[in-house]
């Protein structure tokens, strides 16, 4: 099949690799050194987002941000401008539900489908093809998607109508960024208090404070690797992304709210490119300094 | 072996319980109708606290709070004036990690051995003898209750020295309550964006949300039953306990005390007895009231 894929960076190139892989025709947009291996692999270089959407069945975007997907969807030569009936776009960016149902809605007055299906997994499971892919959009659409997903991921989850993948979305960052900041005060707390977190960390595995956050993220807390994994940078923008949506329902997200900030202040401190993890050392600057 | 057990409520009855079928002689001070079944069994009703340690090699204290604590070990006719040399007194109580550091310190200054062990695992864990059972003090006196703690308990761990226990049990609780918070604004999040939570909940279940509380706490929420479980007014004793402590080591743990104030806020609305999962219907009354 002709996809395009637009949106080369850590995540896009070897989501798209493994299409090729699988067989497919992959028509690329600005390809970049990074990116040369895929049209070294059969991928073709296309000269606008436009050309992408012409030469493909599906076109598939991987972009930073809503402003992004707006961009090359409905910017000059953009992929609205080349789409014909019957051709479908999945974004699989994570942005704002919100602008996503307004996308979704444009794409399909031009007799197009429209897919969200934003993915949890980071750049380790982008590479294994076992990213989580949460969709949004009609059902019929979602199965004639499902085989690409499948090259993709693993955990794969039709969430319901247009915009509810995007929100499947942010709800799990909601969690991830909130059960991080619970583990970080709840092992600052400890060794503050004078007890050996590795220890507390042990006892609380087996009951209700069990979780793969606690597993993971604060096994990095203990030992102080803060190497990424996922960055507090790209984690402040799904908070943003879950803030901005917040007041658009005019919804109170207090926990949310904090820790958006406490982001806000692990970047100002030079934390921006670490783990996520990291928010413990914003925890230890409020408490005086590290150790 | 004559064991002491002081504090005879919901958790400590079946705890007591297991240690009379285990085949020691328990003796116990204020026997209620509800307490009536365990002199039944062959525990003895003594008239004080200090009649209890008297007749007792080991004493388990099973109390509210902290005040209760310090009251039946140092009150008049308390625990402290009937120990003699060699005894040892276990709190297994909920209490101040501080207090209890004090509270060791008097104790083994009367030639005494004490422990601080509180439980996890709620009515529940105390009936099934599946405790989660969280340990400061000596590692040799740790190994002679041991045999104890098996009898009402699974997963047992020395975590370190005197309120080391306490201090577990803390970091716990802060766990539990942010997390129970972070997956309600999650679900919340979900619902007023439009889709439908049971999805997005199965959809996060895969990946790094993953948690015992999405599990358990989440599907609560989802189908709105909020039966204790664990009473949201007890967790915010907890969770006081984690803030007085924060504040006696100048520590700031901005989300502990901002779920510290939402539960105010359900106690407030009548909520105070029902499962912490119900923190839920706080954030719904903050967006404009349910559904």
């Amino acid at each position: 099949m002709n996809i395009g894929f637009i949106g080369l960076g850590v995540m896009g190139r070897p989501m798209a690799e493994h299409l090729i892989d699988a067989g497919h025709t992959l028509h690329l947009n600005r390809v970049k050194e990074t990116s040369q291996h895929l049209v070294d692999k059969g991928g073709k270089a296309a000269a606008s987002a436009r050309a992408v959407a012409h030469a493909s069945d599906i076109v598939i975007l991987m972009l930073p941000d809503t402003p992004d997907v707006e961009a090359v969807l409905f910017g000059e030569d953009g992929v609205a401008s080349g789409l014909s009936q019957g051709k479908l776009v999945i974004d699989m960016s994570s942005i704002s539900p919100v602008a996503t149902k307004t996308f979704a809605k444009r794409i399909e007055a031009l007799g197009c489908d429209y897919l969200d299906a934003p993915v949890s997994g980071g750049e380790v499971g982008a590479k294994a093809a076992s990213l989580t892919i949460m969709v949004g959009g009609k059902e019929q659409v979602f199965e004639r998607a499902k085989p690409l997903f499948e090259k993709m991921g693993k955990n794969i989850t039709h969430v319901g109508g247009s915009g509810d993948g995007q929100t499947a979305k942010v709800a799990n960052q909601i969690i991830v960024g909130l059960t991080i900041e619970a583990v970080a005060e709840a092992l600052l707390f400890a060794r503050k208090a004078g007890a050996d977190p590795a220890k507390v960390r042990a006892a609380l595995m087996g009951g209700f404070a069990a979780s793969r956050i606690l597993e993971v993220h604060g096994e990095r807390m203990v030992k102080e690797t803060f190497e990424p994994g996922f960055r507090i940078r790209l984690h402040r923008k799904d908070m943003t992304l879950a803030v901005d949506a917040a007041r658009a329902l005019d919804l109170s997200l207090p926990n949310t709210a904090a820790t958006q900030q406490l982001m806000n202040a692990a970047i100002a401190n030079g934390d921006g490119e670490r783990d996520h993890s990291a928010l413990i050392r914003t925890l230890e600057l409020l408490a005086g300094g590290p150790r």
